[in-house]
């Protein structure tokens, strides 16, 4: 597997695009993504109560496990808003009517404001989405301009695209994805579109983005459990010419790992750029009795609004780490648990046999400042490990989010 | 029932006082009440898998539903501490013979920084608890000076205290609490200690206050499930003279909502001295099918970042507020919910049938400016209804959180 520049064009027969159309002030609100050929389709939703009407109409346009275009806007999330429903279908038959192609080919996905009414800007949306379908690129910038156009409070535009071989034959993965509000679990809308060359059949690939998405977005302190517009899709049109991976053999298992690598870069990536952030926050469990233990614990650290404020403050308070893993809801022998920081500066052990020890401050101080920091959680109690990613909890983030709408 | 003042020293033959001891720089942190005789005793626990030392002493020394007093330190939660049994036990020695009482009588506390050993500071905590059994007091400063003891990052003392008559004899009730960190739950550590003269069997006691935390300090934006410390004592001499309480009668029931009351009074005292809080919000749900559905989403709301975050910038984003109620964990239709918000400076309905209408921005931003406000939930899909509590997130919790311990 090799890491490679594209993004969302790098699979072969694909090409996105971005632009203006006037849902957001100046800035670039419209994304589409497009295969040349019929792709074989899968996604995972978000599992909050209140559902954005985006993903009801995408989810029937899924039904039949193909797609062809994803068309995905941002300044208006079209959730809880009168005619929701018209307006993302809408949106579908704009795209599908610009590209020829039919409306239920179309997957359609909104982020921004909450219970705001699409129906007074559509005739911009419908303008953009039908000069958007002229201007589409298969090279890199229109990949470029499709991420660019999803950013809400993103700071940092986000793709990625990787190579491997499945069969003798070269096949792309590429991606791009959006996130903000991510401060704290169950909140930012997450959005991520992957394409790629593999033929791959439809139940696999659907299984294949659930095992991923599990072990990437889900392990995130924004998940796909609970904003009103998380959407993870991909699309698999087949053109890399690989024969169709039809069980799960060495190609899927290679197609699964490289997309469990793609996926868990654009996760640490949506994390570091959380909303106000300055620290990238990483939490490894290790020797847990299993993996989901592992998982609820780091889960729970990485979402602590103490464990978050503290990091922020560079403040060695493994107190609140081991107090966050008490409250994960798993059962464990505290009594048991080791805590160390680590980042580039060195690392510093706070914590043995769940007491504290004298350590030194300064040292302490040092491995805390630099962007990315890992706290390393040994509850030598088993086998399984997890990590889960997060940020720190910063003045800018309630500054952010004080005054988003308005 | 009548407030009164006096805090835990309103009910009849219970003394109290509160000293420095050393464990603070400079600030009152050692408090201890005594009951004159040996009071039927009932607690809930923090359900954290990580508990503090005091707590494992505390529930031996409860075995038996019956204790003389209860000592408190702040400064050092001894939790995950070395030698926090034997410095716990200590505590309960030392006030023990003081007082001229079993060491099992004495139930023990803590509040403040998690694994620092107490072994090095033991001897001026020795000190201080043999000087403060000597200057103990039956009057209202008793109860001041240990409330002012226990708190951590508190802004507001808090105790209360209520007078009510059962079978022709006054009862009183008071407390003293104490709570920090309140702006996201599972973290703050939440102290309440009670003392009533009303004589009342013990398993009755017990199930009182079982059900009375459950509907004030379970329903904060902290709460006892989670940090290593959380405690609530009540302590009941029976000195008022009543005939025992010993069965679910009018005068049970009385009691139950005078505890009630007392006890959601400092719980909406203590979520509205959350660190770095300007706001008190409250969150009501109305018509929900069912109390747990209504508490659920009412605790989604005031945990909820974002909401916190927007109510701090005066935001009428109602849109979260949906959003946070549909990742509660409930089911429910959001197609029937409307919101809106409610203070002293008037009404603005925001939502109505899960969908935003046009509101007047101004009147919104004029609803949200005072103190107090409610955020009411109508989810007209039944009869039942909650209430929880929380505070705004502002700069300030960023503040204090991010160098805490430093």
């Amino acid at each position: 597997m090799e890491w490679v520049s594209g993004g969302v064009c790098a699979p072969q027969g694909f090409k996105a695009g971005g632009t203006h159309c006037g849902l957001k002030k100046g800035k670039s609100d419209l994304a589409l993504i497009v295969s040349d050929v019929p792709a074989h389709a899968a996604a995972t939703y978000t599992k909050n109560a209140v559902q954005a009407a985006p993903l009801h109409v995408s989810k029937r346009h899924l039904a039949d496990g193909t797609l062809q275009a994803v068309i995905i806007n941002s300044g208006n999330a079209n959730a809880c808003a009168p005619d929701g429903e018209q307006n993302a279908l809408a949106m579908c038959e704009f795209t599908a009517k610009g590209l020829g192609i039919p409306a239920d080919q179309v997957a359609v996905s909104s982020t921004g404001v909450i219970g705001v009414s699409m129906t007074p800007k559509i005739g911009l949306v419908q303008a953009g989405i039908e000069a958007l379908t002229t201007k589409l690129s298969a090279d890199a910038s229109g990949s470029e301009a499709a991420a660019k156009a999803i950013m809400t409070t993103d700071l940092v535009q986000k793709e990625m695209a990787v190579k491997l071989t499945l069969g003798g034959k070269t096949v792309h993965i590429g991606a791009i994805a959006k996130g903000s509000g991510m401060i704290h679990p169950n909140m930012g809308t997450m959005l991520c579109f992957i394409t790629t060359d593999a033929a791959i059949e439809k139940n696999l690939l659907t299984k294949a983005l659930r095992r991923v998405v599990d072990h990437s977005y889900n392990r995130i302190s924004v998940d796909g459990d609970t904003s009103t517009n998380d959407f993870c899709l991909i699309l698999a049109n087949g053109l890399a010419g690989n024969s169709e991976i039809s069980t799960e053999d060495t190609d899927y298992i290679a197609f699964v790992e490289a997309l469990t690598d793609l996926c868990i870069h654009l996760a640490r990536t949506i994390a570091a750029d959380g909303e106000g952030a300055t620290h990238l926050i990483t939490c490894e469990v290790n020797h847990a009795p299993d993996e989901e233990t592992a998982t609820e614990i780091a889960r729970s650290v990485i979402s602590s609004s103490l464990v978050k404020s503290a990091i922020f403050g560079k403040d060695a308070n493994w107190g609140r780490i081991l107090c966050a893993a008490g409250y994960a809801g798993v059962s464990f022998d505290p009594e048991l648990v080791s805590i160390s920081f680590v980042s580039e500066a060195g690392e510093v052990a706070v914590c043995k046999g769940g007491r504290g020890f004298p350590f030194d401050e300064d040292l302490a101080i040092k491995v805390l400042t630099p962007h990315e920091i890992v706290i390393r959680i040994d509850m030598a109690q088993g086998e399984a490990m997890s990590t889960c990613w997060g940020c720190d909890l910063t003045y800018d983030y309630v500054k952010i989010n004080g005054d988003y709408r308005t």
